[in-house]
């Protein structure tokens, strides 16, 4: 081992000691007489101490030709310091070097190596092992592994089994998109890489194990938001022989238990909102509840005046931001303009500040008097100090809206700390949706989502309102998980593929195998899956996955580190039986 | 919870408690007045007792419905069994029934789903999920999932951390066939799925992260073999400031606590064999030495007589088989025929039997006599009993054809115990190996190995000769992990790939990313990886690690369970930019 300690590790009592340390140079201080070199590794920094007249030139000559982000390793004792410091746990010691020996040179860094780095986000990604030096990376990727152990932790405990599904699975067209592996074996044929190893996991049910867990890579071939990532990980969770009240319990308990082991904070047992009630109050199927702020209704109480905009509406919708009746001109301006951004799309905001000397005052005055604006106080159980916010409009579009309003307020008025932690759940989902684009249902959560069994006879006479046994757990308005009761049964699972638009041979051709499988035993049984990126990224309090990401590719799906995707040679196609065939023009 | 207890838990403390079990029908005996249940889970079987006449007929009617592999749900009372079993564990109760339900119902599987199953490899692959109910199939997965927890615990325990790296990567030329990704966002450009997660492992040892794990799924495109699977699983580490000594003493702690914790196996620490005495002495460099048996060779005791096979052969080497003096003609013509098979390839064999009388007797007595054979016996250290056996030819093929021979009499005598575990290091290998075909020198273990300091001067002059430090683990013959220390010095890199064939700008433009690496302060490391397929199916005494794969795919590649890989649909070759062009004749 080219070291006897790690940089982080001496203290007082090893005053005395000869120690072996190895690390980068962080940083060279040279007084002439005196010369420190901090010595940074994993674990921390150790000050190395070199008073010039009583060392050897050789030594002086090799400390003094040190850059920043040298390797080197030092031998020597280790000394009380003079001046100690409390910034780092290594503050009380230094080492008075015998020895340095430079393992390996560094030219400059295009980046400082500091938590405040200098460097921007494009240069980081192409020197990641660069950036994974700085301690705030290490300590989110450090974060993630701490994350992994106590999961593992808790569904060992429970007789989870972790079992590796297959990472060359078959395409299908349900879903996003599927990255496909050309077969060199099977020309013409293609493995597709998992979306999620959903049909597996419910196959390890039926083949008895009852419950199973992983830490896994998915993939999805999807255009890029910010905060998606071509290949993220899932806690992927199966159990059988279980109702949804067990899956809810089991893991709420892990999250539960993250949170304890991790960050030390007591979640209470999670409250439970229907995604009826959760889009009605917040326009929302993920509410932030760390803070209140639901939606009031208001059309039995604003309309028949002269306010044609309120008259027209589908519905008007408000909140009650407490105590922010001060607001300026200005800062409603602001507001204003953020509803009516086109990724929002609202066409105005209409606002009545509830003054602290208990008058109303509106922007739409020349509509509603005082005696009416109390009414609307009234509706949102306003207090003298409140300012009240509404918007108008189509019914779907205006919650939305608002929601976004509502998070916006949220975050101005401080009530969305990151180190606060509202989780809860939202159950009941609808099992369908309809596509206007496809004029046809989808499946909301996945093709093999049970419907909740009360409400199978309305499959039949109107989809749209069959709720599923399907559920997402929610953090500060977050989905980290979502799961669902399985079906299990082939008839009703065959029923679905056709309610999806699937013909018979479509659905044996792709899901043959589940649905045979149905038929020889299988077992009622449910799961979740959790998304591992986004809940470390939540613990660490950040906004970016990519953060908690060793080595992330960009927004265009590319690693630009190691510049992937890249050509291949023709040789490559050839054996694989394809060939490139780019339209000219896109 | 659709059950109280599993299969598996209830013991004579629990008589007189009712309960809920859940599960499938393993057998049921019907014989009148008496009907038993064989109720079983992944946790064990429980019987379930009907008295005919004094349950309910509903209840009678239910249990006579069932056929094997219903699952059901049984609510009663534990009673204590008449008849005892000691076969199993819940063998001192039984359930008297109050309530069956049918969960779901199943038709006959196709095969028994028994340890003794009447099914074939072919259609157990194809209703894999049968397969996995199995106790035998699901015990080897258990015994994986507890592989993973120890190796996890061992390696937190010494502050490695678990570090996901990516799966869609850059295809390199150098080593096996990737597979390959078409990229959508990026057509015409490649992702490749990692044949081992070496360079980013690398460059978290130059991003600081100092001790480094994952247990990962790795993919080669190769022509598969039996005991092969395009994805295979690795546990892939790596340590920085480290020395060959170093990582040899960590892992070979990792396996004998796998050892210890899994099969309770005392392991001694690992001896040292270098790479030049393993096949001078076994003809292999992963000798399984749990017989010893070694190599000797002859050509000085043996040349200048009258036998022309010897005289002309470039060695003549052979082994002693102890005991084996009375092996009859016949098991000796078996032996040549095993020799002169062509994946062996030895022209002939020869013998010597030295008898329990001191007489020797050989297959060539007409060109040695007794004195001639009594200075072979010396040479073997043969004692009276034991038989000699002598191959002669080309000095590697006859090394290799040897080593054949020698694992094949250690199977005959009864010195391959599958229960008993030989682990030892094979160090020192050569850093390159001349490929005929390819007419260049191949790194013999990868391109970022590193050169024993003391032989990189043989680089320019006689690169065979060259040393690295690489070493393999080695378990009764079975090369389970291998590994080196790496070159972190952009000069040394370069010139490896120039002694690989690589022109500048190719090592440039696949490379470039670590060898820029290496500027920015590159740590000593070096690393290792662990076949987690084979070190399974190895501590399960078992050859096949498709056993140990929860869905395995067979040796074309393809899991017939989904029945993949398979056609995908025109619109997604087009959104790729890639099309079918499959040579009509192969």
């Amino acid at each position: 081992m080219l070291r006897s300690h790690t940089c982080g590790e001496l203290r007082i009592t090893h005053v005395g000691q000869v120690v072996t340390v190895s690390g980068w140079v962080q940083g060279i201080r040279d007084k002439g007489s005196l010369l420190w070199i901090d010595l940074r590794d994993r674990y921390g920094i150790t000050q190395v101490t070199i008073e010039t007249e009583n060392a050897s030139k050789e030594l002086v000559d090799i400390a003094r030709s040190l850059g920043r982000e040298f390797v080197i390793s030092v031998t020597g004792k280790v000394a009380e310091r003079y001046s100690k410091s409390d910034k780092i746990a290594t503050g009380d010691i230094e080492i008075t070097p015998e020895k340095i020996a430079i393992l390996n040179s560094a030219i400059t860094p295009p980046f400082t190596i500091e938590d405040d780095t200098d460097g921007g986000d494009d240069i980081r990604m192409k020197y990641r092992y660069l950036d994974l030096r700085r301690n705030s990376v290490r300590k989110n990727l450090e974060l993630r592994h701490r994350m992994a152990i106590e999961t593992r932790l808790y569904l060992d405990k429970l007789n989870f089994l972790e079992v590796e599904t297959p990472v060359l699975i078959k395409s299908t067209p349900e879903g996003a998109r599927d990255f496909v592996v050309p077969s060199r074996m099977n020309q013409g044929e293609f493995y597709a890489l998992p979306q999620s190893p959903q049909t597996f996991k419910q196959l390890l049910m039926v083949g008895g194990f009852d419950r199973y867990y992983q830490i896994v890579k998915c993939f999805r071939d999807e255009d890029l938001r910010a905060d998606r990532q071509p290949e993220f990980t899932q806690i992927d969770c199966e159990m059988a022989f279980v109702e949804q009240e067990d899956i809810l319990n089991t893991f709420e308990g892990l999250v539960r238990h993250l949170f304890k082991s991790v960050k030390n904070v007591d979640i209470p047992e999670l409250t439970r909102m229907t995604y009826a009630d959760a889009m009605k109050y917040y326009g929302n199927d993920k509410p932030d509840i760390r803070f209140e702020m639901k939606f009031v209704e208001l059309n039995d109480v604003v309309k028949g005046k002269e306010f044609k905009v309120f008259n027209d509406a589908g519905l008007v919708v408000g909140i009650c931001a407490k105590g922010a009746a001060e607001y300026t001109r200005k800062q409603l301006d602001e507001l204003t303009e953020f509803v009516k951004r086109p990724q929002i799309g609202a066409t105005g905001l209409v606002y009545a500040r509830y003054n602290a000397d208990g008058t109303i005052k509106s922007s739409v005055d020349k509509f509603y008097n005082e005696e009416e604006l109390k009414k609307w106080a009234l509706a949102f159980n306003a207090q003298p100090g409140d300012l009240m916010l509404l918007l108008a409009g189509d019914e779907n579009k205006t919650r939305k809206a608002l929601s976004e309003l509502r998070l916006e307020m949220g975050t101005r008025l401080g009530l969305r700390d990151k180190n606060k932690f509202a989780c809860h759940w939202v159950i009941d989902f609808p099992l369908l949706e309809y596509n206007e684009e496809s004029n046809r249902w989808h499946a909301m959560h996945h093709p093999f989502t049970s419907p909740k069994p009360e409400d199978i006879a309305l499959l039949e006479t109107d989809p749209g309102k069959v709720r599923a046994n399907a559920y997402d757990m929610v953090i500060n308005g977050v989905e980290v998980g979502g799961g669902s009761i399985r079906i299990f049964n082939k008839e009703l699972q065959a029923k679905m593929f056709g309610l999806l638009g699937f013909t018979k041979e479509d659905a044996q051709s792709q899901f043959g195998f589940l649905m045979n499988a149905f038929e020889f035993g299988a077992p009622p049984h449910g799961g979740i899956a959790f998304g591992f990126d986004r809940l470390c990224s939540l613990f660490g309090g950040a906004e970016v996955i990519r953060d908690f990401i060793a080595f992330p590719k960009n927004n265009s799906g590319r690693d630009v580190m190691i510049d992937s995707p890249s050509p291949i040679a023709k040789e490559q196609l050839d054996e694989l039986g394809v060939a490139l065939q780019i339209p000219a023009v896109k």
